[in-house]
């Protein structure tokens, strides 16, 4: 039998069932306890250690459940057989000496690496300031107070029923779209819910995109097993007639408002895709409609869906521009067909989205302050926008100015012949941030150059001033 | 030109520029206004209808931005030309009619449609009255308060540093899993994790898993382009001879704690496991760590992770069972070369948990309510268990009760020839729910009947009476 001669240091770090447990764990991995070896009985090692019983059969049993030792009645505990020990946690040390030199090293930099610059105009920016945070935080405040346990069970796989039927009231009647409550399906985001498409379209498809197009979805279905083909586009949008030429089953359009050209495609060429669609069982048009809320004449443009008789567009709204992009809400509108596939094929995925962020979101719509804060932004958007159509005035000499009906960007087409990029660099000069046409371009077109202007997430202030600064460098 | 003759509504449910604009358009979908023709300028339609010009002004901008009209530079507007039109948008009514009745008719049922049993022993109820709603509340009411309008913007991919660092040591410490922040991944559940990590492993790939298994991973796996194969087990988990008979490149399993049947994976059969994985480039483990939190006896079974060096296990935890299923947070620790591949080709996919929850989590963990909470309800489950266990003393001579170490929920094995099914209907006589393991078997293997007791959901009480009852209809 084993010699168990090691000392007990009462008053340190570790509790004395620990040190047992360590000692006889390290014996075993050095291989000094070999394979087969019988370990002391609890009763005389206690006895040898000067520790209660219990403390022992304690050790032993965490041995035990590890698999370390096993116990054979009426004859003790053994040392187990194993394959050759990996010389398990003896890294640990090392390892969290590296681990703090990392974290010091790209702790920082990894959340904040974004670079600094004294004006950006992101398209992507949202302006926050506007936010009811007190309206939020009450809600949630009344849910968690009134919340019973429920809300934290988990949910239904398409999203609470509630909210699907505020957002199925809240489509008619401000995108026309025409659904039940059945056909939506709530996500953690835009991407996600591509992810989830791919499960229900199945894979192999050939998909149609528009260049430029929004990026983030072109990598999105490349990572998908999709092939990902560019059809021309015209003023109006996704040229149907390239579009019958290439053998898709599926094309991507922004109806509404196009990103990045800011078109907003007219009914015309929306009959056409729609036809082109209905021309096959398996296509279909995936419409992203994901920042219609800020057009700013006339009445909102329906969504294509809304046009849609023979069930072949699928809808996806996102509340990332409209309400806040962490609050990550989205949700998609399946027609009939695809929601039988849904149910059976993919209705075990869990839905994405807390349920008191659901129940949160549901209480800000249901009461009207979505609305509110809708209208609200809409004006402080416009008002941004006229203040960057009036500091432009001076630019349309050398520039054209577009994609001005809807959104949160200009587009500023040059007139002459200049690379994007030089336009980019001198921008940089000044420090301000724009962002070239060209980040968009599946593949380079012959065109010239253009660059996005977001004002979103600028004050007017900061508008008036870079623009200023353009100016200096680019007329 | 056209003869524009109809009837505005004063103090109608439509505004007059609304009346003018529908009537148009529904004047140029019924054929009645034709391609080419022109209309009547607004200067005298408004003297026509005796409006404002800018009224008319107005409607015709929303048809030219809606695409049915055009307008060309000193000549007037004019209809678009167009494909044959789909009749749009008359259906509405219809379908307005069609949703009410679908409503009335699923709308209850689907959100409720979970059956009522008088007793229900499910596996994956927690009990959530043990949970700090005030501390929850008051952590959401100070970030709500001192939270910056940043907390509402885009976060990082892989989930807001401070969360993954704060994950990062509470896994070191009680779980001994060894990571950096920089290679966690936050996301909204396991399922979202695993269809990421779908496009970080890539497709076709030949995956194990044990049978019986936990079922939903094997349809989501079965979901994506993998082949899945079921490898036997034994009393300590996966069989590694068998495994390395199938021609795999990962394996999942769950080593803490395998769901159905409650193993805790020894330390040799993990060292094989890690071995098997070291023989391929390629190969890797999936653990899953679902609910290692409770564990009864001994101190914590560090993970699977904790004794990998060569960097084979992808580890995969959850705040469901812990926190609760609502609140949608799990994490991936990805080893240093699929975290290469993350970034390369997956990094765009935006995190699909919000900010704010994060955040939540956050304070919740780092200023100790989460250890205190798992201290807490581990004693309440552990109360539950031993009450479970006591009435089921009278079951021993004809089934044997097993899992009693980890987790929610005990097994009971029949010792006689019974079948299932019977077990499962006369409970349902007696009002109460019990599961039984083929829910969980891929493939039906001759083996004695046996049932999942779960006791997270219900009280003490309601376990003596469910088990009181399967007493009079079991024994």
């Amino acid at each position: 039998m084993y010699d168990m001669t090691f000392e007990l240091h009462a008053g340190g770090g570790k509790c004395l069932y620990e040190q047992i447990y360590e000692h006889i764990k390290t014996e075993i991995k050095d291989g000094k306890l070999l394979a087969g070896e019988r370990l002391p009985s609890t009763r005389s090692l206690a006895d040898y250690l000067q520790v209660a019983r219990s403390t022992v059969e304690y050790a032993y049993e965490q041995l035990l459940s590890e698999g370390y030792i096993e116990s054979q009645p009426y004859r003790g505990y053994f040392v187990c057989a194993m394959e050759e020990l990996f010389n398990i946690e003896e890294m640990s040390c090392g390892e969290e000496a590296k681990r703090s030199s990392a974290e010091g090293r790209e702790g920082g930099s990894t959340s904040r690496e974004r670079e600094s610059w004294e004006y950006n105009f992101s398209p992507h920016d949202i302006d926050m300031s506007g936010f009811p945070f007190g309206v939020w935080k009450k809600i949630t405040k009344n849910i968690l107070t009134y919340g019973n346990s429920e809300l934290f069970a988990r949910g239904e796989a398409q999203g609470d029923y509630d909210l699907r039927e505020t957002i199925s009231r809240y489509l008619h009647s401000s995108r026309g779209v025409n659904c039940d409550p059945e056909q939506i399906i709530v996500g953690a985001g835009n991407d996600y819910l591509l992810m989830l498409l791919e499960k229900i379209l199945g894979r192999h498809r050939r998909i149609a995109m528009e260049n430029p197009t929004y990026m983030r979805t072109y990598r999105i279905f490349q990572s998908f097993a999709y092939d990902v083909v560019t059809v021309e586009m015209d003023e109006n949008g996704m040229r149907t007639d390239c579009l019958i030429k290439e053998n898709v089953n599926a094309a991507y359009v922004m109806p509404s408002h196009q990103y990045p050209m800011g078109i907003v495609m007219p009914i015309g060429r929306r009959i056409e895709l729609l036809k082109w669609a209905a021309g096959g069982e398996n296509r279909f048009l995936i419409e992203d409609d994901y920042d219609s809320e800020f057009r700013y004449y006339g009445k909102p443009i329906p969504a294509l869906q809304a046009s849609d008789q023979q069930g072949k567009v699928i809808y996806i709204g996102t509340f990332s521009k409209a309400i806040a992009p962490a609050i990550r809400i989205s949700f998609m509108v399946l027609p009939r067909t695809l929601l039988e596939r849904y149910l059976e094929n993919c209705s075990f995925y869990s839905c994405t989205v807390s349920r008191i962020d659901q129940r949160i979101l549901n209480e800000f719509i249901r009461d009207g302050y979505f609305e509110r804060h809708l209208n609200k932004m809409r004006k402080i958007y416009r008002a941004k926008q006229e203040r960057l159509l009036q500091c432009l005035e001076p630019f349309k000499e050398r520039f054209i100015v577009s994609g001005e009906t809807t959104g949160l960007h200009l587009i500023l087409t040059a007139k002459g012949k200049i690379a994007e990029e030089e336009l980019l660099e001198k921008a940089k000069e000044a420090g301000v941030k724009v962002y070239g046409l060209s980040d968009s371009m599946v593949q380079m077109s012959p065109r010239n150059a253009a660059v996005l202007l977001g004002f979103g997430g600028l004050s007017p202030e900061q508008i008036t001033e870079g623009v200023k600064r353009l100016q200096t460098v680019w007329l």
